[in-house]
């Protein structure tokens, strides 16, 4: 089952104590696709401008992501993010981003693109978000991201926009800011009412809640002692659990708890190195191997 | 099995959101007793003033805690402590704490204290801990946690401690501040070279990590979503750890995790009531009936 995502395609510059990576490739996309490449053919809509590396194209490609929806666009520059991580590799402060082709224009979508049944809007204006969805035909399962940005400057829009989704992520924070409950449980309860049939709250090396009406559940980190670089750990997640639920091809409530620790999973991994390149050097069975250790981990 | 803790006892004054409860049932030794009552026989020693309430120790007698290690001094007053929970129920700020006769003086411990197989430190001093632990007779199983303050106050003395302890307990911030190590699991694997066979780093919403030289784990908290006090989580999940091994009679690995679930789940109990007043309503049976919904919730 076929899934398309769309999102930011970047250039990130990233600052940890060990060291500073300059225009690595990032974006929400990318990470995303990174993340369900393991488990299915993932399209992946965005856009660049003309300083985009043709490199970073292949190292898509390599991982067979179809990259047939990113769009070059003449005369145009690629969004660029710079952020600098506090040394427990948690707290991170953004010194700069610069918003580029992305906040010119939304990627047009083809006619296969529009048809995936699984689409993810990762986090973005939700106008664009409802724009994009409108120009599905049918979707099966939409999943959308958000942040504090679009909480606070289009409230009105994105409770739209949560009509119209199956499943909601964010993260703790934002899900306090969105419902005003102090408590994480409770916020993510709240959410349910507004529309959504699940909500994954991610919390970082804390794991992540899941919600529905019938359930509510929580999955740890898995405790990785190698952080080198957190940038996209919650894109990652959220491939990693859209990819197995693609594989899977239903949308249970037991498939969503597996997919769920798969992105939890894929997260761990990507945290290992800078930018998607640990995301690059491992395969499906490194995936399944940990998979073992962190059943093992819940398990007494 | 039986098991001993020394810690305070106390009149504790807290402020919720929703409530203020004055000087209710309180201190380390008080939640820990509570904690292990459901598996074991408890041995709580720890000093009050003249104005401690009878009815509390009545309380305590109702759970089947060993109380004949609770003195009373004549002429002091007993340890207090004011705080105040911001909407979160996470934050919290101390308004107020007098140490009163917790500051003049330790429990003396009788002969049958004395020979307790397992022994709780609950925080206090390491210099009046390491007083303690010399007057034991051959315990089998120690324990210690400590805090912020005596980390930076008597940091040699809790190094010569560590010496003499199987166990560490001790929360996220803690550990990093003992060991200068910004990341948890880092601080974890750090603490074991200071002398401990495993340590337990406890975080609140959380959850626990688990270190020993052979393995680190992660399990969650319990989502709760009735927090209406969470005073005394901590000691409460200490309790339910130590209470465990001591039914169990034995310190295996499998053991050790199996302990650390009962203490997360005791602990969830406890923060749903003002004091330890929900431990006081729930039995056993509660208690494993959460742990069925919790095993059930980290398998997939």
């Amino acid at each position: 089952m076929s899934l398309l995502v769309v999102g930011t395609v970047a250039l990130d510059t990233v600052e940890t104590p060990a060291a500073v990576r300059t225009e690595q490739l990032g974006g929400s996309a990318v990470y995303f696709s990174y993340a369900a490449s393991y488990f299915t053919t993932v399209r992946m809509a965005g856009v660049v401008g003309e300083d985009w590396p043709a490199k970073y194209t292949e190292l898509l490609r390599a991982r067979r992501i179809d990259v047939s929806g990113l769009q070059i666009v003449p005369g145009a520059k690629t969004f660029r993010w710079h952020g600098r991580y506090a040394p427990n590799m948690i707290d991170r402060e953004t010194i700069d981003v610069q918003l580029n082709v992305y906040g010119d224009r939304r990627p047009a979508l083809s006619d296969q693109c529009r048809r995936s049944p699984l689409l993810f809007l990762a986090t973005g204006s939700p106008h664009q978000q409802l724009e994009i969805l409108d120009e599905m035909t049918g979707p099966q399962l939409v999943v959308a991201d958000t942040t504090d940005l679009w909480i606070q400057d289009e409230r009105d829009t994105l409770l739209k926009l949560l009509q119209r989704v199956s499943g909601l992520m964010l993260n703790d924070m934002e899900a306090c800011l969105l419902t005003g409950c102090a408590r994480v449980v409770q916020a993510g309860l709240r959410i349910l009412e507004l529309g959504p049939t699940f909500v994954v709250i991610k919390r970082g090396e804390h794991g992540a809640v899941f919600f529905s009406k019938h359930e509510t559940y929580v999955l740890p980190a898995f405790p990785t002692p190698d952080v080198v670089d957190p940038t996209g750990a919650g894109d990652s997640f959220a491939g990693g659990m859209m990819g197995y639920l693609a594989e899977q091809r239903n949308f249970e409530p037991k498939t969503l708890k597996e997919a769920m620790a798969y992105g939890i999973l894929v997260g761990s991994f990507a945290v290992e190195d800078y930018g998607p390149d640990r995301l690059g050097t491992i395969d499906r069975s490194a995936i399944e191997l940990r998979m073992d250790r962190y059943r093992k981990m819940l398990s007494f």
